[in-house]
């Protein structure tokens, strides 16, 4: 692995990272000894410490329901207030930095607010500034649409602001500069041997971070995967190197598990007794879609004397959406009823080679028959298997898990 | 006067009448209350409570002196924060409501960061959003400039924004809600039979805003005039109407003396022994004028060999800018040196009628001798007489002058 990258940078510092004036002042030094290097160096960040969960506050504090695109010019604030302080701490060390919001520097989203997703970048003004040779801040996680409202990309959207830049300007390497020291074969707060990943691909990553690896968004690896944008977490609190995302075959470890990861922000509904005819799901779907829930795992049951159950896990941010779309269908197919719990987990097993070791779900699942725990759904894909338990049993799943297929550091 | 006005409104809501979320409702209350009257209604609004301040604080634990653009990017989300809460609010009672940003609605002003001037407003958004029936809201104190940064008009600034809002849409009124119920004949909190003044003309106000009164900033009252737009100040917490404030000649009632301002917020600086050539002053004033450091008062005393002193009062915060630019010229001219006063006050007399009763002036020198008070500057205009002293007699001298010239509520 490179450890100096001449040329184009892109640095994403997290809210823990910029969480008070100290802070703010050593990520500073950070950027200006990677520009000493020879770099220009593009830098996107996060809202300061729990600055955005401060602002949700005060939203609900006047109502339960903000409507979405004013919570959007609200959240939109705690990038803005983070940039503006890194380019005086910039500026206090000697150097030129100069600050912008999306908006200016052409983040051009859909207007679906509060999960806008990126269209363009049009970086002029970012290559105008660093041909001054000055380091371009540029706020993450906000975006605005061709009618020039504000939008956000969602929680963790910072790192697609990150990617998506390093893309667009054919950026070297994206760091993003996190408060672990990069990604771990589980959990470290609830695995005490987990290991930290030196590389890994996209693919893998992909499925940790849809599986609850929070070091990362989503949307920031496929970005990643679709422009070839070398991803490089690493902590701002040290200078070690961290986990390297790039193309599967240049990862030079192959392993049959790269990791475990668990999941406790989604709840689980179950529609009950749903006729069982051609278009139902999509109908069921459909409607989630359009009122903006995100579904993570679906599930539907062999039909039984013509009727079935569907059940499908969201976030537990949308679950009230999602529980009043479900009502009405239920009235409008004259379905049985529907469910809802929030107390599950989703415990995953993440790893290239898996396809190719027909025993893996099986080891799986015994290893949590073994420790008493109840499967309650199950989704595989070519390179993760994943299950939703209780939510009371997911420390012990995940060090079952990472015990069974020898990922501790010990054993390494 | 008339109670309601039916068309365009613009009212502006200052940081006390939103401080928290109770408050933010009651001012939506008071939006729909006057939509419901028939109106448009336009809402300007300043960032919340004390906002500005912490936010000046953040960015002073970064560096003792912040680069201006960086400032403005920081303090212009205070206001932002405000549009959002507010839109929800007005939502949340069944309305609809849209919330801007300065670039946003086009505020368009120069590039000089932190005073910015407001150079044109583009309006069309909003006359778009006013015929869906919505009520706009508008982030006071912030502009844009032609390359897209982001400005701030000074403190205050919210005040010009609602009239310039007002006078580009041909409103009625622009409403200024605030925590006092108008303009006083002096401080109430000075001056305990102070009077509320229910009309006044701008060129007074002028002179009172000048002065110390803080309830407007004198850009907006400038802006009022030359717009003829009709300004009335009044509480966000009382339904009482408050000082309305227009033409000369449509004022009703005529008063010689129409109040006592004081002020503290002035530091003096003397440069000594000046040599007294044509010239030298327009030196002076000019590299003030283009270090940004805005001069109130300016005495020259008459020359005695060859030498003079000037000195002129500028704004606290403004100091060691002045001081800065003043050391450097007093090096330049070879003059003696400098001196600077902090603890200063200014006080003025405000009323048009002022003019045709030279006796004022004397009057107002004889109530501040009888109270052994020293005169250090004098600067008079056609509608006002002020007085720099010691800041430790202000109150003293405030009281006296509102006494001497019978503005107390007891003979009004």
């Amino acid at each position: 692995m490179r450890d100096v990258f001449l040329g184009i940078i892109v640095q994403k510092y997290g809210g823990s990272s910029i969480a008070n004036a100290e802070r703010i002042k050593n990520v500073a030094k950070r950027i200006v000894k990677t520009k000493n290097q020879g770099n220009s160096v593009i830098v996107v960040v996060s809202a300061l410490g729990d600055t955005t969960d401060n602002l949700l506050k005060m939203a609900h504090e006047i109502t339960p329901s903000p409507p979405e695109r004013e919570l959007d010019m609200l959240l939109a604030t705690g990038e803005q207030v983070s940039v503006a302080l890194l380019g005086m701490a910039i500026y206090s060390l000697g150097y030129e930095a100069i600050s912008f919001t999306g908006q200016q520097v052409g983040i051009v989203t859909d207007a679906v607010h509060t999960k806008a997703k990126i269209l363009d970048v049009r970086s002029k003004r970012i290559m105008e500034e660093i041909k001054k040779d000055k380091v371009v801040i540029v706020a993450g996680f906000q975006g605005v649409t061709i009618d020039n409202d504000i939008t956000t990309l969602g929680r963790g959207g910072s790192d697609t602001t990150a990617v998506a830049l390093a893309a667009k300007l054919k950026a070297d390497v994206c760091e993003i500069y996190t408060d672990v020291d990069g990604v771990y074969t589980a959990d470290p707060r609830m695995v005490s041997d987990a290991k930290k990943i030196d590389e890994i691909s996209f693919d893998e990553m992909l499925e940790m971070a849809a599986t609850g690896a929070k070091v990362l968004q989503v949307r920031s690896v496929e970005f990643g995967q679709n422009y070839g944008v070398y991803i490089h977490v690493r902590s701002s609190f040290s200078e070690e190197p961290g986990t390297l995302i790039k193309e599967a075959d240049k990862v030079m470890e192959k392993a049959v598990i790269r990791g475990v990861t668990h999941d406790i922000d989604e709840a689980k509904i179950t529609i009950l007794g749903v006729p069982d005819k051609p278009g139902i799901a999509a109908r069921v779907f459909r409607a989630l879609s359009d009122a903006n829930a995100n579904v993570d795992m679906i599930i539907q049951n062999v039909s039984e004397k013509g009727f079935t159950d569907i059940s499908f896990t969201v976030t537990k941010d949308d679950l009230i959406k999602a529980k009043d779309v479900v009502d009405k269908i239920v009235v409008e197919l004259g379905a049985r009823g529907s469910l809802c719990d929030e107390n599950i987990a989703k415990i995953s097993l993440i790893g290239a080679g898996m396809i190719t070791h027909p025993g893996v779900a099986a080891d799986m699942f015994s290893a949590l028959a073994g420790n008493n725990i109840n499967i309650e759904m199950i989704s595989t894909s070519s390179i993760k298997i994943s299950c939703v338990i209780d939510e009371k049993d997911v420390g012990v799943a995940v060090r079952a898990l990472h015990d069974k297929f020898g990922l501790g550091s010990n054993r390494g």
